[in-house]
């Protein structure tokens, strides 16, 4: 939208996601692909060598006038067409005939598709460095807070004792899968050149003119090669013009980033309800306050991040459906593409790097956390209790008699141990057993320091944390 | 995006999209309905006079510094918090103690809403006037191709003669379709005015102190008429903070229309297939180019309107998402509506200006239509053949002897009515009836000057597309 | 999905969704328009009289071997050719000759529209009758709470006081404009009546043969009108084989019940978490239940409402997708539709039995809600003190004094009206003014029996309960 | 949908959609579910070893009650909680309390969520099995069309030459890539079993009572490795109950897969259009039908796999949104994703399916498809043209005669040879030059045997599609 200031999307603000994906940065992607053939050309001996001095004169974008060359994209349906027409003018006032060296054999889908996976392999990488923020703070939550008790709440339910530590364990595992995906997609991103219809006939004849020693299909395989490691991106088996599944991989990446940061962010703006106040963002002066309620504290970040979440899903639809096009070159399909990816790519940055600055805001409430756990009086021990009960009782005769007395207990407002107590007393079968073993069992159920398996999960994903930090740089890509 | 010049969207270029959906244009709405507001207060009785003058000076909402207001939207979430206070401050320079009377009783969601409302009734307005002009340029299409016989395609293979006019009234009405449909949800444009919680406990409260004398129920009665009406919006039943149906309702009748102009430009982009060549986009010196293959003459049109028609169900698709708002203003759904909405605001608008475009352009070869119907040597009119012979056969053995014979015409590639003389000789009961009226009767069914029931379908929608004329004014309101 | 007995959609069972949309209700739908038009057709004179007794015969569509109808569709690619295979067969049975008069001047999509606006005009009928059953309820909740406060929640925040009643009125204005929207597309739903390419060339043949002295068109629009007439369903301008405006239409109107009702459910999923509290589902024994847990009391109905609710919006999508279909029958468009269609309305049906299930058992505790209100120590009130404060101090002032109360109350956990108490005594301006009036307006300010102008806005809706009653009779027919 | 016999899906029918995915393969799975929940335990030590002969005879799901269970699943909103009942009742049946013994320690999800991972990965496994058949039919057209001479499409319009064997290859490409995606989903699929709210606390304790020598982590890790183990289902680092990556994972690779062969049966659709006629389906007696028109022969497999692929992208959307799950099970978002996924499922497989039968039934014209590269009179050289002309003119100039003698060739209908030699004749660098050998090569742009780097696209191809057979294993899963 000419003009946007990011009035209707304030979570972008502030973040590199607008810088990332801007008409500029697709504009200087253009150039960089364009620059990169005729680079990856000349190393190939298909283009003169004096060719390197004109390219260097031609890399920064913000010389060109994307204004113009987006107005006249419209009469040929792409910003390619005028952008070829506009660097050769400039190439042209460096020397003379340098614009026959731009563009060869290419199309505008070769272009304008490397360059949007340039964008998109920038945009990938700032996302893995947040993802590795976030994942960094929610390991510590999740360490700091192993012995933190909680209540697990399921349908919105109070169900049974959890730690908080384990809920950032599983935020953290969340993340740290979504982190591999999209490392993995992000490596694979490949260049695509073809040419008009994907045989690359143009630059084939090129070939043969011009090296007329060596078998074009080396010439070319060797310019592929070139191309791709100049952009630092993979080189596809063979174009992909209307093979789209590169596209919607990638964007499927993004899509589950941006869900996983935004269940941690909805788990947040539940926790920080009023009446629940286990977590709160730490608000700054002036933040997350009402034009109208001076009282005003709101989850913003968070429900800001959620907000985020909510889009992505239906944008990815598009880019699926994208899939169906049809010939060398789709009627639609293609230019369908371009702004749900982009917007896609901006809403993914912005949610990850809002996810972070929550994550590093974020306060935990411990008090409150126990005294949410005692609000039922007990009940969410009533699995533990079942559990107990059934050595002696059976499963079915357990889970009933437990289920009798939570009524009770829910109904009169009495702590289920004391319920209980009443109806141990009455039930014979037990009043024939070992009554003060089994009964110091059942009390033991009520322990809020034994959290089950839950050390173990969160150790699992400390490690699984632990593990990728060495296997992705900082630039985005997976080593070793 | 800031900084965005359409680069991804040259469809959107030379149209009205970007200037009624920019930021620009959502800040004089958001501008608007404050000062709407004031003015109602003002005319209630509940604001003094002299703010009048005030709202005069604070019209024009170029005068605020939109980059700051944006930036500030992070810390609340959303632009009406530093409107309010950008507004206020250049109300204070005005006069001392005008900010007071800005803002009164609101909260953001008002604001933002009512503008939003405002916006969309522009966006809807310049929608109306297009598909009026669209329809026109249709209605003269199917009027002066009733009589231009043309293949009626089904699955892609050849079906049935039809006429050109016939199919461009299939495209009229449904033009006219979701034009009536448009007209209707934005007559019913609603503001929002509820305050925090929806109830306009602020309003009702300074109701009460400064007018003690009406009962406050009545005064805020008329402070909604007063502002629904100053905003040319509806007066809503009651706050809609969380029912979200007129935001589904009004971008429902936004992707119809989308979709309607889009099928019109998906069957422009199949008719103008090289191998079709029915129809085509008559192109200006440079436009439907391509960057690599100079004879090309691309149906841009067509398919960047096409494009446009494949993005709208997935922004839809999220805006009924919304419709699950929780409380009293949702940790969320309200957020996720914004760049849904204005991006399917603008890519409607863009689609339907293009499709304009596109019927102002189109050439239609009816030579080319007439050849292509005989393209198949008459299997096109077995259908009709079928009915004539069903007469004297029974639909069954009708439908079998002239599938055989089709098979037999497809297969040898030789005229249908050849092949068919033989099976008639051959059929024995054929033999024994009277032939000769007979067989007059099946060779007529391959008269193409015959189009069954065709005029009076085109001159129904004629005459619903007259009907409509009557209806809705310029300004896109319908006139009883 | 043969065979299924609805494992996977529990919300479904017992309710009308699978008997109104199942294969079988199709099948009646589709023998329903074949007979239609039969009928239709004797009664313009174009099929004799005698096949309106083997009609009768034909009617019960459960006599026809659906099985072998469904699997025989396979090589046509749609149901309607093997229907009209078994049908004729059938028909011969009581006449000889009785299958030439059947599907006379149709093609397959006349029948499958037909049929399916057969199913969703049932289908929408039922869901008109459940969600007046839904307003009752919801309007009697409404009423009789209008006096019973409650706290407003702003993303996910104590904001300001309401009341029940004014919640209860905001969900049912959305009921009854869902209605509205579901009661206008129902009305205007129309049979489909083409032939092969929409031009019912056969139709006008046989017109021209039989009553060669009527004009064939005349006698067409007679037919029409006739077969309207006999299925209950409108008459369309021309046929609409590609142009679905009809399918996204109700299509629209179905999701947005489903969303509105959805909403309601959703609210009730938040009320009834165990730290809020405010609503629940009353629950028979075995209700609620968990596999694990014996005391869980989940809110079923509210999720599974909830989870129908978040199914649709992706449905509508496929079929505004499906807007985009090319010449007389598309290549997939069409397709595409049936299941989208189909699932979309089971689900709606499902969500609306279950919503009007949840309302008939709602437990209100209006003690919990007043409990709540009161969990912030008046910080609900800031809004309101503002306002009273701001017609002595100016509202930035106000607005800036309350904030400082309010942080300082939530920090140090004492009640606004306690530490206000002690900034207005320290403020000068306020200790020159008349201390007293303003500070027993103050006070005022957090009276709980105020509920500013939510009885007005409750009467609104209740109004509008009223009026709908009147203009909807109990099939489904608005009335004037 | 109760009693559903496929009416409206075709395409499903005589595959093993249906079979894979139906209610009583969930209840299959849930059955095995558990029983291998139960045996991991009796390995384990902590469930007695009798139990083993128990599950035995609760292994085949067929003999519960699948209707009873079903209706049974509305009171808790799953279908665990009855088939634990019954399931319980069964085993106690051969002994008394063996039901005791049954779902220890796990909660509805687990088991479901379990169950769910077992028919997809059975899903999966089908899906590699076909698209391995359609990748061995794509090389086999690929390798012996890689000479047919076809003209590339882009827009519609006819752009430059091609082989059709390199089309296959691009379709070739897809299937493979899809595949890849799809077999490494399927062999991450894992196991779920938390409990209650993943803390396995039932496990635990049960582990400390039983086996009080061992380290109760000890012991589930074992429990949680045997049971993966058994269903043949990974392991996952922590319980995934509301971290829904590997749902969104596997059903985006369901979701490609559909989309490629979607975008195969798509080309497939328009080159058998009749104007193009360049594909054919081949079709048995009674396939590709009408019930109007007897000629009709529609590529209805085709057809119907493209119609399959528009309907995932939605399905899709509404499980990326089930990413937004709060807290330990939450309120919609899951019950949100049991059909959606189901039916995602059932079109891959019948799509995957058709395009087999697609492939196997696909009649290549390659006359036509020479006879449709000379339709334009050799336009499509322009690229090749342009190209050999540039080394004499430089770009622009050889851009502009070429464009130029195009339009004069469209315009006049001669071929663009005769034209372009006139233009040659005309240009005074071009006379300066050596005419001759300029000429020459510029002819040999005309020449139908040059296919570029066509052969070497596909032999990547067909090496990829060789390297994959070997690391795929027939069960579908990779080897080495």
């Amino acid at each position: 939208m000419p003009d946007d200031q990011g009035l209707l999307d304030p979570l972008a603000n502030g973040t590199r996601a607008t810088e990332l994906t801007r008409d500029s940065a697709f504009l200087q992607a253009m150039v960089d692909a364009e620059l990169g053939l005729t680079l990856a050309l000349i190393d190939a001996g298909l283009v003169p060598g004096w060719m390197g001095a004109v390219c260097e004169q031609l890399a920064d974008a913000s010389r060109l006038d994307l204004a113009a060359i987006a107005a006249e994209g419209r009469a040929g349906g792409n910003p390619v067409i005028p952008l070829v027409k506009h660097l050769g003018a400039r190439a042209e006032t460096f020397r003379s005939g340098a614009s026959d060296h731009l563009h060869v054999g290419a199309t505008s889908q070769d272009i304008l598709d490397t360059a949007t996976m340039l964008v998109t392999r920038r945009v990938a990488g700032e996302m893995l460095a947040q993802l590795g923020t976030l994942a960094d703070g929610l390991a510590v939550l999740a360490d700091q807070h192993r012995a933190t008790p909680m209540v697990g709440r399921t349908l919105g339910q109070h169900a049974s004792p959890t730690s908080f530590g384990f809920v950032a364990a599983s935020w953290l595992d969340a993340v740290l899968q979504a982190k591999d995906r999209l490392a993995a997609e992000r490596a694979s991103l490949p260049i695509q050149l073809g040419g008009a219809v994907g045989t690359l006939a143009v630059l084939s004849s090129i070939a043969s003119e011009r090296l007329p020693d060596s078998p074009p299909a080396q010439t070319i395989d060797l310019v592929l090669g070139l191309f791709a490691r100049r952009l630092g991106l993979a080189e596809p088996v063979i174009p992909w013009h209307t093979n789209r599944l590169v596209v919607t991989g990638i964007a499927s990446a993004l899509a589950a980033a941006t869900g996983a940061v935004g269940a941690f962010a909805l788990d947040v703006t539940v926790l920080s309800r009023t009446e629940i106040g286990e977590l709160s963002e730490r608000l700054s002066p002036g933040e997350g306050g009402s034009s109208a309620m001076p009282h005003k504290r709101n989850p913003v970040t968070a429900v800001l991040v959620t907000a985020a979440a909510r889009q992505t899903p239906a944008l990815l639809a598009t880019l699926y459906s994208s899939l169906l096009a049809e010939g060398q070159r789709p009627s639609g399909a293609w230019h369908a593409e371009w702004a749900a990816l982009r917007t896609l790519e901006s809403v993914a940055v912005a949610a990850v790097t809002g996810a972070v600055d929550l994550a590093a805001r974020l306060d935990v409430d411990s008090g409150r956390m126990l005294a949410n756990l005692d609000l039922t009086e007990g009940l969410v021990f009533s699995e533990r209790v079942t559990t107990i009960l059934a050595e002696a009782l059976g499963k079915a005769r357990a889970f009933d008699l437990v289920g009798r007395a939570s009524r009770e207990a829910y109904e009169t407002g009495r702590p289920l141990r004391v319920v209980l107590s009443a109806y141990l007393a009455a039930d014979s079968p037990l009043r024939q057993s070992d009554d003060d073993a089994l009964r110091a069992r059942v009390w033991s159920a009520f322990d809020l320091t034994d959290f089950g398996h839950s050390d173990a999960g969160i150790d699992r994903a400390l490690r699984r944390h632990r593990g990728l930090e060495a296997t992705i740089n900082e630039e985005g890509t997976p080593v070793a």
